[in-house]
Formats: C-alpha cells, sequence, structure tokens
C-alpha cells in the first residue's frame, strides 16, 4: 500500500477498511457509510447507494462541516446519514474519522434495553476503547431510529454536547453502531471491538435465555 | 473484470456472485440456481446439478420465457426450479434477474408462521429493500415446498398475480428464498439484505427462546 | 487446475478439498481424514497428525484395502482412522471416495438421540443426498465412540452389511461424520449437505430450546 | 515460505499465525499476544497496541527469560503480558512457543464456573491434546482477570508449579486462552483445539439453556 497516498488521500484506507466490514457482514447490500476528516475541516464519505465490498475512489463525496457537497469525483450523492458524521465532526473536533456499519449483532442489543444507555459487559476488551479500570461500569448512549436523519443527529448533538460518552461510540435502535477516533485504523479497531462486544452479549443471551 | 463482456453476456457476473453465495454458504453442495433475463426475453439459468462454487460458462442454459432449451454449451439440462424463474419474469416484466438460495436460516424462518405470510421486523435494512416508512409492516409471502417444482410455481403465479409482495421476495417452505430485481447487482443486494434480517430473526428467536 | 495429473492421482483434489473442509472448521488441529480409492483397489489416505489446511502430497499413505502400507512417500504412517475407510470401502464397492471430518455440529446433533439412529429433518437438501420423496423419513446410523478405532469399524461393519444406510453417511459419537460416494466431488458435497443438515438441526433446538 | 529464515527467526511464523488468528475474531483490535522461544532463552513477543491482522518483524520485541528488553525493531514496548509468558516459560523449560487469545467464547465458557477449575467434555479432539483416554476427565485452570497483569502471572505461578494442568492450557476470566507447546505449530493447534471444544461449549448450553 502507498502509505504517502493515504496520507493525502483517506480514500483509499476507507475503500479497503469498507471491503473489510463488508467481509464480516456489517455493511451488507449498501448499508452503512465511513468518513475520513481532511486538514481543512472538510470530510470524504462514502457515496449513497454503492456496494460498501468494492468501493473505489468514485464512491465517495467532499462534504463541508455545514453540509455542502465540495466534491463529488463520480456524481454520487452524499450518504443519507451524512449529517450524523458532521454532528460528530462538529462536537469532536479531534476525531478524523467516523465510521456507521449495521451488524445483526447492533439491531439486536440494542433491544437489550429499553432506555437511553445499554450497559456492556466487564471484558478485558473495553481496555482496546480506553477503560482502564478494575470491574469498569460502561454504558453505550441510544437513539431512537428515525426516518428523517437530521432528527437523529439533532437529538445525538443535544444529548452527547452534554454528556459526551465513556466511549467512543453510539447506536441507534434497529440501525447500527457508530464510532469516531483520532485515526482511521483507531476507528476500525474500535468498530471491532464493540461488534465483539455485542457478539457476546448475544452469545450471553442465548445461553441464559 | 471486463464490463463489456458483462453487458453482453450476464453468464460472468452470475457465475462471480454464484462462488459469493457458496462462500456464504447459501449454496452448498449444488444448490440453488440463478438466472438473468436478455434483452430477447429469454434467459440463461444455472444448469442443473453443477458445484456452485465453481461454475464456468458452460454451467449455464439459455431457456425461452415458455421454458424452451435455446442453447446449451455444456449439455446441461435447465435446473429442476426452472419453471418459478419462467413464472418470476413473465409476473415481473421489468425483472432482469432471478436469484435462488438455500441458507439455513430461511428454512429456519420458513417455519416461524404456519401460515402463508411471514412477518418480518422493523430493520432499517428494509429501506434497502425499497421500504421507506416508519416502522414498516411487511410480510413475505411464503408457498409450501413440492417435490413437483411446476406445483410450486403455479402457486406462485396464482397469487403474486393478484397480489404481488410489497418487497421482490418469496419463500418456499424448507427450500429457501427467491429475489427478483431490475438488475444483477439489485438482486444480489437483495439476497444479502433478505439473509440479514432472516439471521436476525433467528438470532432474536434464540434469545427469546 | 490440471486435471489430468486429478485423474491419475487423487492426492490433488484431497489436499484442495482438505484446504476447503479446514476452513469450514471441519478438521481443526490435525482432525480428520480424507481418502479416495485408486483402480488397483488400493487408497491414498491422509498421514496421521498432518494439519488439514496445508498438506502436500508427502503427507499420505497408499494403503491396501487389507491395512497394508503399500507406498508412503513421506515418511507418514496411516491415519489411526485407516479401518473405517477399509470398512467402507469393503462394503461400498461403488464408493471411489471416503471422507470424516469433525465439525461441532456433528458432535451436537450426535447427542440429539440416546439410540443408534438420528432422525433427520425434511429439508430440501435431503434430494442433494439421493433421496428424492414427499416428506421423507430419513435417519443415520450412530455408532459409539472407542479409543479402539478398529472396534467402531467392527460395529460399522456388522451393521451396516445387514443394514446400510439411505444416505452414504455415518456418524460416531462425539467424533464427527464419515461419508462415502462414487467420486470426490460428490463426496466433499455429501460433507457439505450433512453439514448443512446438522448446522440446521443445532440452530432449530437453540431455537425451541 | 523460506523455510530456513522461518528456523533462524520465529517472527515470520507468528506473523501468519497472528492473522489467521486475527481472521478466526480471535485477535481483534489489537488484542492478544504471541511469543516463541530462541536457543538462548530469551523469545521474542508481540509489541504492546499493534494490529494483529497485519504484524511485520517490526512490530515484535526480544525479552529475556527475566523480563528485560533486548531488542526492539521497531521502537515498540513489549506486551502488557509479557509476564504471563515469562512465568510460562519459566515453569514449562520445553516450551517453544505461548500464544495468547481473545476469543468471544473463552469468555463466556469461563463464567461456566464460578470455580478455578473448568471442566472439559469428553470430545474426540481432546486427542490432540495429548489426552488418549476412555472418557476422559479434563478440567482447565481458570484465574481470575486483574488489572495488575504480574499479578495474574503471580497466581499462575504459584498454582501451576504445584499442579501443572493436564492439557498445556490456562484460561483467565473474560480475558481469554493461553497455551504452550514444543513448537509453534503445535500451539497452533492447540489454539484451534481449545477453541473449537470451547464452541462446542457455548452451542451446547445454547441448546440446553
Amino acid at each position: 500500500m502507498n502509505y504517502e497516498l493515504k496520507t493525502v488521500d483517506p480514500r483509499f484506507e476507507l475503500i479497503d477498511t469498507a471491503r473489510h466490514f463488508y467481509r464480516k457482514d456489517w455493511m451488507v447490500g449498501t448499508a452503512g457509510n465511513l468518513s475520513a476528516r481532511l486538514a481543512d475541516g472538510s470530510f470524504w464519505i462514502t457515496a449513497s447507494g454503492r456496494s460498501k465490498g468494492e468501493l473505489t475512489a468514485s464512491d465517495f463525496v467532499r462534504v463541508a462541516l455545514d453540509g455542502k457537497v465540495l466534491e463529488s469525483a463520480g456524481d454520487g450523492k452524499p450518504s443519507a446519514e451524512t449529517s450524523i458524521h458532521q454532528t460528530i465532526y462538529t462536537l469532536f473536533p479531534e476525531a478524523q474519522a467516523c465510521y456507521h456499519v449495521h451488524s445483526i449483532e447492533a439491531n439486536l442489543v440494542s433491544h437489550f434495553t429499553n432506555g437511553d444507555d445499554l450497559p456492556l459487559p466487564c471484558l478485558e476488551m473495553l481496555k482496546g476503547l480506553g477503560v482502564w479500570e478494575e470491574n469498569p461500569k460502561v454504558t453505550m448512549p441510544v437513539f431512537e431510529n428515525n426516518l428523517e436523519v437530521r432528527q437523529i443527529a439533532s437529538k445525538i448533538s443535544d444529548r452527547l454536547r452534554i454528556t459526551p460518552p465513556k466511549i467512543p461510540a453510539l447506536l441507534i435502535r434497529d440501525h447500527g453502531i457508530t464510532v469516531w477516533a483520532t485515526s482511521l485504523l483507531a476507528a476500525r479497531n474500535y468498530i471491532e471491538l464493540v461488534e465483539y462486544i455485542f457478539r457476546y452479549m448475544v452469545a450471553a443471551r442465548q445461553i441464559n435465555s
């Protein structure tokens, strides 16, 4: 891989990561969207309706923090969920990448609570998400799904501005996980770790049902 | 991939998709069959009894809409389930591809109802199947299996002519899913989305059992 | 793949199939063994203790029907379970391949009956195993495991000589499945189909538990 | 693969094995660590915080048996769990490799006992771990997790010095499995076999819940 290219254009790493997530069944059909921020504050995000296992550089749109489309190599439209990425980059200036995927397990665990906080189990894996505590109590914020994605984004903004979560992740009910991180590699690791925890939670329920 | 070839001969994309589905365990042994319609109304369909992970262009038969075999590069016989493909292409003139696969989950969910309609859960994934509604109520038509496939095809024709389903998919009990679409890519995405929903349904039952 | 080579020496296809089964988690560690019969009645069988994901032609031993080692390219010893292969080739002269793998699901379903016959569900997939009936009643013979493999082989011989099973497969409790077929390709398909049925049975129990 | 290189430098085989385990979801994010002992008694161990699917030779640190860092090609720090590897190599002089991975199933089964011994089922697979008995009774030692890894290492040392386990493996609650072996290949096989047994145990509980 050409690392210089990756530095100047994060799309190549996003393509590779999307293929990886697609193969894990976290981006089936055309589901999910990935973005990476550039030095000028704008971000590249996957265009709407593209198969995530076979993206090319023209399957991205560059968007300003206010949502204005700045560049679209392949006449694509930005993902319908761009407003959530805008919200994350606005709330967390250190975030360089924001990834949203739709695993089966994320949908299942979103029903493990009726409220708006999902308690996570005390697994060693939490260390990878930045939690170094004995018997940590960690919850993940849960938001209701809504046909109008801007409504979801607005609720995320209102809540996380006041109470940022302990780990950089949020869950939309029946609609999957969103994580953010200070690098693309860290964001990929966070997705893997969160999905691991969700699979653990689902399997534990299947045992104790 | 040679896109011009794909345009003139859909068998190359069918080969690629069959290998993908085989690797997902949706076409184990020699199970399932894929077809794509040509401009003249005839369609290429996988020949009977071929391993779906390693198809070649000679593992297909070209069939007219009335079932007559027009061309068989590799002395194959059309799939035993050709009559279902004929029915779909007759009922839905816009359909360009028809895919039938046999996942374990499709078999399991076919018993989640004793009737002939399977309710689907309200997942975001339904959008990929064309359902953009708040809390959508979607059901999938279920048909009884029958050693005589023409009997199944006849029941499909009788029912779907009058009440076409909300999403382009039907389920045969203990025998897997069939989808159709206006392009080969869309049909592949539909299979992925429907199988995702089935896996969700199975896992949810394992939790709530 | 060089098909002429495959014709004269089945080890190349056995290597490929073992890698496939290894990747499915059906031959983890060094578990399982595959054999193919030659025109002179002897058979190549995987040598004992080799990793099944990375076999080479020297990881096989050629054995006569009476168990005598005829040829061993890589100073290997025949699999500890060679006596079961001898039994199958003796009982079923038409068998050209005999495959034994150790899936988790095969172990689980071996406890779904306390007796020596495991009922299989009425899935369309049974057709691939040669059963073309409406609502077929098929059972699979189950044998107790034993440290002394010759004891298992002897029980198999005694029972199947009198009552050959409807489908060419038998199960050893806690020890996996054995299938046989008139070609290597058919044996591979049979393993896939039987394992599919076992996975279905396990998932159905997890739902109805 | 260059086998001479592998003999003189085990890092190449560790890289390959880590990629294999990563693909099995046993080393997600940057979890887990692998080591191999050299002729002089020191050992190469994965550096802290590296993605296990894409290691290079500079992602390792060479450590003496007393924990002193001897060599670090890529300015890495030794894994936080190095003290456990030191303990294993000290207790078992014949051990040439020590592998630690974090599967979901290992975490689940660590709760199948409240005590410090986990009973394993009587599967044929135990033979691959060195247990050749009729109906073997095998348990695996379980240790409590602790933020301070040296505390875990100390407990392992105290216990296993007096009562070495029947199979070369130990489990840390919510934190995964550690195995050791007289060769890198054997250690890889042991991980596969132990994880197979854990998956069996989880699936059996899901059936009998």
